[in-house]
């Protein structure tokens, strides 16, 4: 939901409902650092991040895998098997889970903005799935600024495109399973060979988008899964 | 979604709303081995299992992740990253999720049911990042298994469980991650340890609960992980 895809969709509610379905929300306030909810969350509650930002990740022993940074506009749930961790001082709008599912009864226009909002993060883990069972760092990496590159990117001349990203290297390593070291190596290599370069800022210079994607592996492995599911379905 | 909640949730509508629901959708019947939908779909739809047995997978190159497996009454949509393979014959409803986002509307007691059914499927996609990056193969069966236990476990006595699973060894080898011939030396090894052993026929009994929930790394995790973040908030 990095793409504020959310928000959007909260705003093409009409005004009155997205008041009625704001009512039983109040403000709270977290701190940097402050923990919203997580798999030991009795309260079942969702909610709307108003300014900040929050990062949502599973955690094992001492590992960690980030899913996503919530921006605002995002709605999200605390009551997952993923923790929430205010990474700057946030503004968030909270209510119970039921209170929102009681709502949706009483405005029928708020529900499939909802159903959207799950079905995006739906999206998102199986991209996270795809990322752990099949690829490498650099696939990751590769699949990671493709997508970004559709959402986010303008092209700069013909060949070049600008991609700003509200992530520096420690976030994007967190969200591709791998440490900074690892990804500052990787992002090297990949200037070394004309693919991008760093524009400072956390913005990157795309060269050459169809090397991306081919390392990305996404054309090869649509193909030969059509291919090979015709094979075995016939 | 294997302990067919969502079939629950379904019936859980009254009969009105259920038949008005269920009015857009038109039967398709399944050989075995058919593809469903996948990412090459070009049609969104959304689907209901009448009858039969469909798997949910992920694949690259010559890798296959499998999501869950599909069970009457389970609904789905066609237009996911995921592959739909019928493994049986089998029976679907089918509808565009446009026109089932329209009926929402009309039937605001259907929204929660599918929101429901989503937050379930993205639940069960967080389980799966989690083994993927945190849990070697023993880890995930043995969280496979603790999970299996809380949803289908029958109490044969003081310390033993029955645990009936309608899936063969090649099916959870499927959902682990793993091979078939890893998976079964595992099994071996627990069977030797006198923490389960086969039953035949898809049943396992379940002679130490404790030991497996041990090594699926459930408690541990937890407090560590608010330990941890307690220690990191403040």
């Amino acid at each position: 939901m990095n793409d504020h895809q959310s928000q959007r969709l909260l705003d093409a509610l009409s005004e009155p409902s997205r008041a009625a379905l704001l009512e039983g929300f109040r403000v709270r306030r977290l701190v940097q650092g402050e923990i919203l909810g997580g798999p030991q969350e009795i309260r079942d509650s969702v909610f709307i991040l108003r300014s900040g930002r929050i990062r949502v990740f599973l955690t094992f022993e001492d590992k960690e895998q980030t899913l996503t940074f919530l921006e605002p506009g995002d709605i999200y749930s605390t009551h997952s098997r993923a923790y929430l961790q205010a990474i700057s001082e946030c503004d968030v709008l909270v209510t119970e889970t039921r209170t929102m599912l009681g709502k949706l009864a009483e405005l029928p226009e708020a529900a499939p903005v909802v159903i959207r909002v799950l079905a995006q993060s739906l999206g998102n883990a199986m991209q996270i799935i795809e990322d752990l069972a099949f690829r490498d760092v650099e696939g990751r990496l590769a699949r990671f600024l493709d997508g970004m590159l559709l959402r986010k990117g303008e092209l700069v001349d013909a060949r070049s495109w600008r991609l700003p990203l509200a992530l520096n290297t420690e976030d994007i390593a967190q969200l591709l399973g791998t440490t900074r070291q690892t990804l500052s190596s990787l992002i090297a290599r990949l200037t070394r060979e004309g693919i991008l370069e760093r524009d400072g800022g956390g913005t990157f210079l795309i060269h050459r988008a169809d090397l991306l994607r081919e390392r990305s592996g996404w054309r090869y492995s649509s193909w030969r899964a059509q291919e090979k599911h015709a094979l075995s379905a016939g």
